[in-house]
C-alpha cells in the first residue's frame, strides 16, 4: 500500500511577514492507470491506498461488474517499485468494457442523437430497483453522521486535503470510510469494499459523502443500490433529476441539526 | 446560454422536524459533449454557459491548442434544443487530438513502462517557460485575493454549489471571474477566455481558485503559463511536485492574513 500523506517543507507567511518554515503533511495524489486484461482503461488521479477496492469500484459504478464474482483476480505491474497501474482480469462471461465504456460516445456520433440523448446515454445500467427500498430514519440519525464522518476521518484533519466517503447503516452506524483526494475515488474505494463482502446491493445503507452531490457520486450510489444520499453541501441540479428518477432520497446541506431533502423525503420519519 | 441556476422544492427538515417547503435554488450541472471535427472526444459535467471558453481552455490544457489562431470555428450541434453538444474545427494544420490523447496510454500500453512513466506522459506540452516569469507581489496583495473572489462570486451566494477560478493581475485586480460545478471547467473558462483575447502566455498573472490545489489544476495553469496558483485549502503532493518542476509559485491555506507557500518563495516580497 502506498503513502497517504507525505511531508513538505512549506513556508508559513502572513501579511506582517515570515511565521516560520516548517514540514507540512500534504496529501498524496498519483496516477492510477486501469487495465482490463491488460488492455488501458482510464487513468484516475488518487491517494494510494485500497486500490483493488477503487478499481472494484469504479467497475461495479461503470455497470462491468455487479459482484466479486464477475472478477477474476487483480494484480500490480510487477516489473516497477510503484503500484501505479492495476490490471483486471475478468470472470469468464463478463463483457470486458471496450463497447460499453464507449457507447456514450457511439450512439450520440450523428448530431440527430445529440443533447438529451448524451444525458440518457450517461444514464446506463441501474441494476438494482432502489425506489422499492423500505429503509426508513429519523432526522435525528441524519444529524449524527456529519460527526461521526469527521470523527473517523483522522487523515483529514492532518492534510486538509482528503475528500471522504462513509457507509453507515440505517441507525447511522458507520460501517467504513475511506478518503481520497478525488471524492469520486472515495466513493469508489467504499462501493468496492461492500462488494468484496458480498454485500451489493447496499439496501438500506446510506451514503454520506464530505462535499457536494454531483451527478457522479449519484450516479455511484444508484448503481450500488443505495437508497439515500447524504451530502455536507449542495446537490446539482442533474443529481438531483437523476435522484429523483431512481427513487433515491437525497439529503443536502446536512450540518448540525438541519437539512435539505431534494428527493425521497418518504424515508424521513418526522414528528408531527 | 443555458441556465446556470434552477429552482427545485425542497423540504427543509431538523431534528425537531419540519422547518419548511420552500424553493431552493441549484447548481445546473449537464453534459457538454466535445466533439473535433465531429470526432466525440470528451463528456465533461459542466454548468452551462461560456462554452466556448470551456473548450478553447480545455484543448489549451490538453496541449492540442496554444492561442485563437488554432481555432477555426465552434458551433453547438443545431438540431437539438440543448446546447450540450459542440463541434470544433481546428485550424490548418493543427494536429487533430486523436492521438495526443491517447498518448498517455500508448506510451504505457507495456507494463515495462507503466508507473512513473504514466505520470510522465500525463506532463505534456508545456508550451512556456514559468520558471522565468519575473512577477514580483506581497503577502498582502495575496491576502486580499479570497475576499475579491467571494465579492464577484454572487452565483456561489445563492447555490453553495459552485466553483470558483480568477484570474488576477500583479497588483490583485481581478481580470475574469469563472464558475461551475466542476473546477477544472472553471480554470478551462478562465484559461480559454483569455485564449480568446489573445493573451496567452499569462504572463505575471495569478489564478486562484476557491478550493484545493490538484495536479490537475497546476498542469491547467501551467500549460497557460501562470506563474502563480493559489488555492483557499490544501495542494495535493504531486500538485507541490509538478509546480517546483515547472517553477511555479503554489500558495495554499489562502485564508485571512496567512498563507502557506509551498514552492516559488522567491516570487513574494517578505518584509524583513
Amino acid at each position: 500500500m502506498g503513502r497517504i500523506t507525505v511531508r513538505r517543507p512549506v513556508l508559513r507567511l502572513s501579511t506582517d511577514g515570515v511565521r516560520g518554515r516548517r514540514p507540512d503533511t500534504l496529501a498524496v495524489e498519483e496516477p492510477l492507470e486501469i487495465r482490463v486484461a491488460g488492455r488501458p482503461l482510464t487513468i484516475t488521479m488518487r491517494t494510494p491506498g485500497d486500490d483493488f477496492d477503487l478499481v472494484a469500484g469504479f467497475l461495479a459504478a461503470e455497470g462491468i461488474i455487479t459482484g466479486a464474482a464477475d472478477l477474476l483476480a487483480m494484480r500490480y505491474c510487477a516489473d516497477t517499485t510503484e503500484q501505479n497501474t492495476l490490471d483486471v482480469a475478468l470472470a469468464e462471461g463478463v463483457e470486458p468494457p471496450g463497447e460499453l465504456m464507449t457507447r456514450a460516445f457511439t450512439t450520440t456520433s450523428a448530431c440527430g442523437v445529440c443533447g438529451k440523448a448524451s444525458i440518457e446515454a450517461l444514464r446506463v445500467g441501474r441494476p438494482y430497483d432502489i425506489a422499492a427500498d423500505g429503509l426508513r430514519l429519523t432526522p435525528a440519525t441524519l444529524a449524527a453522521l456529519p460527526d461521526r464522518l469527521r470523527e473517523a476521518q483522522r487523515v483529514f484533519d492532518r492534510t486538509g486535503g482528503l475528500h471522504a466517503a462513509g457507509l453507515f447503516d440505517g441507525n447511522g452506524e458507520l460501517l467504513v470510510l475511506r478518503e481520497d483526494v478525488g471524492r469520486h475515488n472515495a466513493v469508489d474505494k467504499v462501493v468496492g469494499w461492500a462488494l468484496g463482502k458480498g454485500l451489493l446491493p447496499l439496501s438500506g445503507r446510506i451514503l454520506m459523502v464530505s462535499g457536494r452531490a454531483s451527478f457522479e457520486l449519484t450516479q455511484k450510489a444508484m448503481q450500488a443500490g443505495i437508497p439515500l444520499l447524504a451530502a455536507v453541501s449542495a446537490p446539482s441540479s442533474l443529481a438531483v433529476e437523476l435522484a429523483e428518477d431512481a427513487g433515491m432520497t437525497l439529503v443536502g446541506f446536512l450540518r448540525g441539526q438541519t437539512m435539505n431533502v431534494y428527493t425521497g423525503a418518504h424515508r424521513i420519519d418526522v414528528a408531527p
